[in-house]
């Protein structure tokens, strides 16, 4: 197909798909003219990923590209698509060391094996750090709790990753710890709607 | 103290206290001479806060004034509170209202009463439209299984709301929805690694 077809079978408009062109983020198509080149399928779901990783997926065009090189090449083994897919999205290291205290404390508690230096750990710490600074109340267990509901989700999760095909692994992984995020959080947010209107509501 | 006392103890630098104090998300100090005012530890509570929610919460200026003016004219139901708390820190609605038919199906299926234009059902919709348009193979139950985890938590999260109290309980509520998501998603990636490593790993 042309690009204005893929434009509109994606609905995505012909400016855009000619900047991810030029991002690198989609592949050119196959030039059938000085001025013309035809695209295909795979053209078409690779525009839908991109616009799911930016939309829901918050992404920004640079991470975008470290997983799609993710998905384009997948690694051999499953753990290290997973700590790639991980690094891809993750955020930025603080420059104080000391600051991991409690995270690690938290994942000892939890007897949970992970890399030492990975960007989600520092998330972690930066985010009880908050939680401690605003003086807030968790709920009982604390961040244990919290820890046991996420690992009870991310065995059923890693369970869908099949073990004998890495490029569907490495797609499953990346997207999987991507799209759901946003999932969990709007679906957090309702429920704690539902659960107030129980506890608060004339019903 | 001055404000040079508030930046030492904060951590924050002065050029960017002064610039929360244009932005009228800190309010000004107690005048003591042409050039010169005094800020108490009200004052330090509000930075950490305010430095909270622009770091592990990810929210914007304008989104921190209205989580903000919610701290400090809290609605008198509980209930209200909540919603305001949500909706200060909700998403965009989208223009087409035929895409929330399966946001609406998922709730209708776990039977949560929410308000019908919230913003987190409109996000619900995005996350839900994404992981399908990404054919992502969700985990047995699919989004009910999330939903209902989620809703396990947020039973736990509205109890540690108190309901004599409207100032601490808007405080508690704003900053329990804002301040516990980074700390879910964290786990969650950590816990993904941990998962991963017990189904691949040599151990």
């Amino acid at each position: 197909m042309r690009i204005s077809e893929l434009s509109r079978r994606s609905g995505v408009p012909t400016a855009t798909i000619k900047y991810y062109l030029r991002e690198g983020l989609l592949p050119t198509g196959e030039r059938t003219a000085a001025t013309q080149a035809q695209y295909d399928d795979d053209h078409l779901a690779r525009l839908r990923l991109i616009r799911a990783l930016l939309g829901p997926g918050r992404l920004s065009i640079a991470e975008i590209r470290d997983v799609l090189a993710a998905v384009d090449d997948p690694p051999e083994s499953p753990l290290d698509l997973l700590g790639q897919a991980s690094e891809a999205i993750g955020g930025e290291r603080p420059a104080d060391e000391a600051d991991l205290e409690p995270a690690r404390d938290l994942l000892a508690e939890l007897q949970w094996s992970v890399a030492d230096d990975s960007a989600a750990l520092h998330d972690l710490a930066r985010a009880l750090a908050a939680i401690n600074q605003a003086h807030l109340k968790l709920i009982k267990g604390g961040a244990v709790a919290y820890g046991k509901s996420m690992h009870r989700i991310a065995v059923a999760e890693i369970a869908t990753v099949p073990t004998d095909a890495p490029d569907t692994a490495v797609r499953q992984a990346v997207l999987g710890t991507i799209l759901i995020e946003p999932l969990l959080l709007s679906l957090r947010r309702l429920a704690l709607q539902d659960a107030a209107a129980r506890k608060f509501g004339d019903h």
